[in-house]
């Protein structure tokens, strides 16, 4: 494994260069065209067996070691976001309004050295080492279910995924077993009440009065419905509703979101807001109409996997430096790979605020330390190699 | 009318008499005994052709004059109050936790003389006379609604009542057309949630939360849903639930009252309440009952006899101290007879701070200025003669 | 009077004539110059003496009497609407957007007509008769301040005025002694909270929250904080917060109406949205700022001449179709002229569902019948002509 | 240690037979006079070197070792509850409504015994063994604080403590890193409105309306300002306001309870809620008085040492049975020894449902397996003699 690390910090520079070549090229969930045929043309320049298109606008390599044994998946993401870069770099966004900022350009540029490396060494390979290079992660339905639909995850035995993290300094690495990244949900409830006169209250259903207390009843979802041992979030964003000052609204409308951990708890809160929206609208005599659109659903590292990859990161990091984090409220659809199969799913740290990689994700003056790229790849290589080991 | 308007002027000190005989011996609604049997034999001394035990314990007296006409009612209710007397008057009640803390007492002694001097005056009178004098009007159902049913309204074609009523000075009289006594109810809600430790609220049904966001929302019924330009209250005037601090309480009991003066409103009240209170604990998960228990309806004046009143009240006392007022929010049984015939029922103030007459009926030092009852029989007696004059 | 009257019937073609030509040359409130140019014209070609320009654009006429005596004033209200007319009427605005849908164009006429009549009669005119024609009446500020500002009332004793009324029947009169329509106020509350991710509500002020608990205990102005004998409504029409569904809104803004009749009730009730928005926000660490802006204060009607118009209008026209009506919760300008002089503001009915004449005002197809016109000038006449007899 | 295992596997019956010595004359907290009586007794028997009255009730026994070295406490409490048993065993309370409800008879007969057992092979001590046997741990401000104050803890290194609990079946052993007990607090919200009849709302400041805008504001705490991924609860368990159903109530009071891990959670929590109280207060012109009564604090685990426990547990008990748990809502002053020294709180499995052992905590039928003393007896030995070993 020496060998390997000691190639891959030799390829660091290679890793920086895609990285601001893709950086420069963004393109957007479902509408990456350049990007994975850049991708698949690289590996396959390596000599790796790729499949393009899988589910649609992913790219999956195979690399075949010379040893027998188990196939472990390593998957980076490589769509972007639309908005409009502001960080005044030289490999700054060249597409108006669209940007990689939040790291999936970082993501492809590890793996692509990576798979350079794996497929120098294909001799100490036992098994298969399956790279998933997925579109659209950051806009549900998302690629990861395509892809898996499309067979990336036929025969793989266990995957691994990381993402660069700003909020954690470069150097550090936070792993947490079981649910380590929120389901995120969005839901709407459209309120219909009967509309009038803002002197004659009594001839409506004011909208108004009962959204007010649909907002005001729904917090006993979390309040009083959820054990507080676990964690959920009910939401209600935007409130929108009627028109002239003098105007009872026939309607309102709210939309927001729900974060949960459990799938049983998910289910627990629709049904109780389900119950809680429908009774008070009820109660003033409104209807209702309440949607609820799951995304992504949580991300549930494997215990056995995520207590494994823990051990190797501290082995080969630092005991200090890799910790075990608190779950993060947002979603991955790396999700859906963990429902298949085991597998976990780790940070690495990229902030720095001395070289301005302190902007939060999707920020437009996002950007990220490099150099945790060169980690991200030590970690995942090691967790596949081991894996295979075993 | 004249000479009646002196006779009884003259027999204003027995008027006295018989009110203070009666303020010393008081009895409670649905338990009087003495009080009716002194009505009754006063009358028959007067040569009144007396009912006995009408509807349970009224009494009616019938009055005949020597000419052809209407007949008309007087009534005058004769119960008294649960209440311990603490005015320190030398009539004070003999009879401990019993009190005339209402002035019914003053009623009863008004009309007995007023029978008085009409049977002295049968010659001037254009047909009869009925003399209702009421048992419990202080407790729903009352007497009302029974002496009714046995027949005390039968040929009557009109009805007067008054109440002595301390917070209008002596010498005010009040009227108002339409409703001047407001309907008055009792509810009650039984909330059934799930109780539980007060840790673990998620295994529970929480009553509190449920009981208050059942007040919460019960505020919209006035504030939404009731004409703005009608009169209704919703009160609820109790909230019990829980014990210890760290228990969940699994039931809630709210109780409350309701006051309206049009009986469409009232049912729109109890339709409204029964949806809001269903709607909010289903909306929870937790159950109800919801009981409603109506009270008297409201004190409808007619309108034509009340401008007849009106007129003849302002001739016959003064134009100034004969006002329209606003509708009072409490109850009475006297509801009952507008209900069947026409009529009114004034108010006749007996408010005098100079003789302490100025607490609050119901209140344990309540006493009013015995004036007033010179005045109100004045008033009733000119009210039934005059009609039968028309 | 009876001469007059016959003239003014004589006159009626004339008076549906000019209403015609009014109606298909409407004017914006303060936009006004053509209309009070024809009224003065019209004015000054009978030979009133006329000011023009009265607080802007208003126009006075002063008709002297040969007989001295008390100044009457009676008012037209003469500005239209920004809506675009439906009726298909052949006399239908000529003016995109613009359109009489009050019955102003019928006041004017009316008013003028009456003029006419008059100036043939000074020989029985005891005083002056003013002529008050206002602009701007559907639009606050309005004309009414404006034009006694500038002195229209100087020297008036009791001032007159009417509304053509759908909602009454043609042939009907409303009157109403006191409040006859209220105060029409406008609220907004801005409610400053702090946005953030919704994930992450604990490091924000959710304003949507916020601002439901504020619709919520607002209920209990009404429902707690007023006189159950008194009319308030507190309607919150519209609330505006909040955008993406996964991002708490870090404001939300309010907007309402409030409408009282009389002028403590309306302080009380600013009082206590005050405090009730002011507390609930600081509950949640928010800060709000609420803005109230009062409208026409309510029309509140001289009792005497109420009394004494109601009286004269059951003579000269009918017992039965002239009566007391229940306030109406729109607001007027004329409220001004009554807090200066005494005087009354009535109802004359013009509706006619045969005539189609059966839609709201403010309705692109709103159209009256014009007969009403007949009825309300032969009632401002004699109200102001009686009351110079007196 | 095989030999002590052994040893105190020879002693079970003892530890049985002390256990239901206890059970039988329990002590209600801040009461006990026998039970530290017996055991101090019993331990200077053996030889320990023995403080009496501890803080008060407390007894500290010393076994000093033949060899140097660190100093290890091991705590048990003694106090019982106010309960009548119910669980018609031989040796069932013999004092009438006092029962050991909870198995610190248990605590402490194991304690006891390993006493005995240490006593037996002092050459085998590296350093010193402190026996704290508590007083009060049922009721606040409890036996520990005091006993800390009183020195028990004046040369300790680290502590251990463990709960024998009916919720883990029999053979299972709970740790957790962190905080695994809450902290429990009361709260009490006494606000004052002014009362006044049911039918004028106007003239009173409503309690119970208030009350419920509190109870539903009150959600917001947990709702939105708590982050979602800490736990707290605040349960608001009882609303006690209000009289005849005629009367708004001038008062009402609420009593509840709030539950956090961290301190500085706790805090906020407090501060929230005296922000919310008060501003929905006087958002109603109502005044109030807010207590919060800090129960004991959040029983945090030194992660080294519970680390360390948990392997050796795993080592000793089983890999299988010894696991993590999640935390438990409810308190234990064992925090307050863990706020000044290392040490670790871990669960003992009681639970046996086919002896009858399955009734919850604090039951009338409480009770537990016995031989779960034996397992927490060699934990407590293995946890100081391991920790003395390093």
């Amino acid at each position: 494994m020496a060998t390997i690390m000691e190639q891959l910090e030799e390829l660091y520079p290679e890793m920086v260069e895609i990285r601001r070549k893709l950086h420069a090229q963004p393109e957007l969930s479902f509408h990456e065209e350049k990007t994975p045929a850049f991708i698949a043309d690289y590996l396959e320049e390596l000599g790796v067996d790729v499949k393009r298109g899988v589910g649609g606008r992913g790219v999956v390599g195979y690399i075949k070691g010379d040893l027998p044994g188990k196939t472990v998946a390593l998957r980076a993401d490589f769509d972007a976001l639309p908005i409009q870069e502001d960080t005044g770099l030289p490999f700054a966004s060249e597409v108006p309004g669209v940007m990689h900022a939040c790291g999936h350009d970082g993501h492809t540029a590890t793996l692509l050295v990576c798979a350079k490396v794996l497929m120098e060494n294909r001799h100490l390979i036992k098994g298969t080492i399956v790279l998933i290079h997925q579109f659209a992660e950051e806009l549900a339905p998302g690629g990861a279910i395509e892809m898996i639909k499309d067979g990336c995850l036929d025969g793989v035995d266990v995957i691994y995924g990381t993402h660069l993290w700003n909020p954690l300094p470069l150097g550090q690495v936070g792993y947490r077993s079981g649910p380590i990244m929120a389901a995120s949900d969005r839901f709407e409830v459209k309120i219909q009440g009967k509309g009038g006169h803002g002197a004659a209250p009594h001839e409506t259903i004011d909208a108004v009065a009962v959204g007010a207390a649909v907002v005001q009843n729904l917090q006993h979802v979390v309040s009083r419905q959820v054990d507080p041992l676990k964690s959920a979030v009910v939401t209600t964003a935007s409130f929108h509703a009627g028109g002239p000052f003098n105007v009872i609204s026939d309607t309102a409308e709210l939309i927001g979101t729900v974060r949960t951990f459990e799938e049983d708890l998910q289910e627990l809160v629709i049904n109780k807001m389900d119950q809680l929206i429908t009774g008070v609208c009820a109660s003033m005599g409104a209807t209702c109409e309440f949607t609820y659109i799951k995304g992504y659903p949580a991300v549930v590292n494997d215990p056995v996997e995520t207590e494994r990859f823990a051990s190797i990161a501290k082995e080969i990091h630092s005991e200090q430096l890799v910790t075990e984090m608190a779950p993060v409220m947002g979603g991955e659809d790396f999700a859906y790979y963990l429902r298949k199969i085991p597998g976990t799913f780790f940070f690495t740290g990229s902030g720095n605020s001395e070289i301005g990689a302190d902007y939060p994700h999707h920020h437009p003056k996002f950007t990220f330390d490099e150099n945790a790229m060169l980690l991200a790849g030590k970690l995942l290589l090691h967790a596949a190699m081991t894996y295979q080991e075993q």
